[in-house]
């Protein structure tokens, strides 16, 4: 199939060409590059980023979210991000049977994929896959992390809306919250609300949020209970708002910067041989002990 | 200061230039490329690298190594890698505090090096530093490793000789041995040989490397106890033998061509003016939704 053809596939919906769409980026098979060249983005699909702690219920709320979401007629992609690690199997197994309920759904387009050894952060490949994800006919992308290491930071920067889901921990204490979480959050949701602690831990959460400065968009902290489809509506109401303002988000053009200078760094070390640099060190390591590395390398200096 | 007559002033054998010089490298001080592409490498100083899990007793090994070598009127430098981790620290302080009887020696050199979060690595400088080292009069240069994580490996491409430090644990087995020591030791030390299981361990050790084909060295597996200065003078004669064939390593070879790999990218990405392109992608993503990030990069391809 040729990339034209493969492109206007995803574009229309098919589910088969979008797999094959995101392998082709995920595997920089032959002509990946040039496949996301061509993408127009002419669809604007609003990014929900869903993360927190381990154990919040996060993928039950993406499981609630979506089946509301299709009750509405919605189409949804969820991109999930699974830990390399084997620490996380069991956990993460139970999670995707959680999921499984929509597995055969047309309407619903899941795909799992691996962290690659990048400790807990996200796929070094999600910018792009989600760019494709975003020129096929979807309503919403949700974007679940594993919720540790730098994920939240990287999920703030690609998601047009960030959830972080929290789950009320014994007191009302929010002193174990990392540093950084409420500056990413869009929308808080407090899980697991039918704990006890649930309420304290909401009003403390909403009084933090309080303390800083008055901005264009105030961070709601939503109640839910996943697993009772407690909360999702009042979730989704808020999701819906905040997708409507619309504002850039300004993470974005770090994580996007990021990813160029990356990009870029990949093609301009493309044309080194680095079999042929390592025989040439070798062999000029065995003929001089004089051997001079840093003089050695200019050569290549553009 | 020139940089020519630091230079000068290293090769003399100047520690107070050659601390300044080191410092120029290790932080990127303007003229450390230049620096480094004039160094000469006139003197053949042997690298002697230590490595070995924690606690096995490397930093008194040294410490025995160096005394001995002393009393032969040697001249030595001592790169000591310092784990950045705070939970080292307490080990850390004890070891530093044992060499500290050489610190006023006037024919010792001691450096500690923080690994800088390539965890459990060496310092990503350390290549560098060595080779500043290395033009300096010394007559052998330690390395000392925090012994864990990527350490034995770089070290073993750093090194012309290696030595593994291993205790003898409980009972005789080398079960707990880490896949990989066996080939990158030149040299095997049992130190605290006085404990009861210490022949045992030594003679598995050895029947384990004579089951490996016969090569142009055989890897010693000498005893020791270090802080009884015992079976120090025979691993240094081991060492001074080692030296003595000077034959290539073939992993400095791969782990030459890493580093000249890695300051070629660094070079290439210098003209790129980072924030520029932040700033730039920022507003074309403010302007437009469409904004295609892979045909926006192109123009910095070379």
């Amino acid at each position: 199939m040729q990339l034209t053809e493969l492109y206007e596939q995803v574009i229309a919906g098919n589910f088969r060409a979008l797999a094959r769409a995101i392998s082709l980026v995920e595997n920089e098979m032959p002509g990946y590059g040039q496949f996301l060249q061509e993408l127009t983005f002419t669809r604007f699909t609003p990014v929900i980023g869903i993360t927190g702690p381990p154990g919040a219920g996060k993928s039950s709320l993406v499981n609630a979210l979506v089946g509301t979401l299709l009750a509405q007629k919605a189409k949804i992609a969820i991109l999930a991000i699974d830990p390399t690690s084997p620490f996380n199997y069991g956990a993460l197994l139970g999670d995707r049977i959680r999921l499984a309920q929509h597995f055969n759904n047309p309407d619903v387009y899941i795909r799992s994929m691996a962290t690659r050894g990048s400790l807990g952060g996200l796929s070094d490949k999600i910018i792009e896959v989600t760019d494709v994800v975003r020129n096929a006919p979807f309503d919403y992308i949700f974007i679940e992390t594993v919720g540790v290491g730098q994920s939240e930071v990287e999920i703030a920067g690609l998601a047009d809306t960030t959830i972080v889901v929290m789950v009320p921990e014994a007191g009302d204490e929010i002193q174990t919250m990392k540093s950084g979480i409420m500056e990413i959050a869009d929308i808080f949701a407090v899980n697991k609300a039918d704990r006890d602690s649930a309420d304290a831990f909401a009003r403390n959460l909403g009084k933090m949020l309080h303390e800083k400065p008055a901005a264009a968009w105030n961070v709601p902290v939503i109640k839910t209970i996943a697993n009772k489809n407690e909360g999702i509506e009042e979730l989704l109401a808020q999701i819906q708002k905040h997708t409507q303002i619309n504002q850039l988000n300004p993470k974005k053009a770090f994580l996007l910067a990021q990813k160029a200078l990356q990009l870029i760094q990949k093609q301009r070390m493309k044309d080194i041989d680095r079999i042929g640099l390592k025989n040439q060190i070798a062999q000029l390591l065995a003929q001089n002990r004089h051997f001079n590395l840093y003089r050695f390398i200019e050569k290549y200096y553009t």
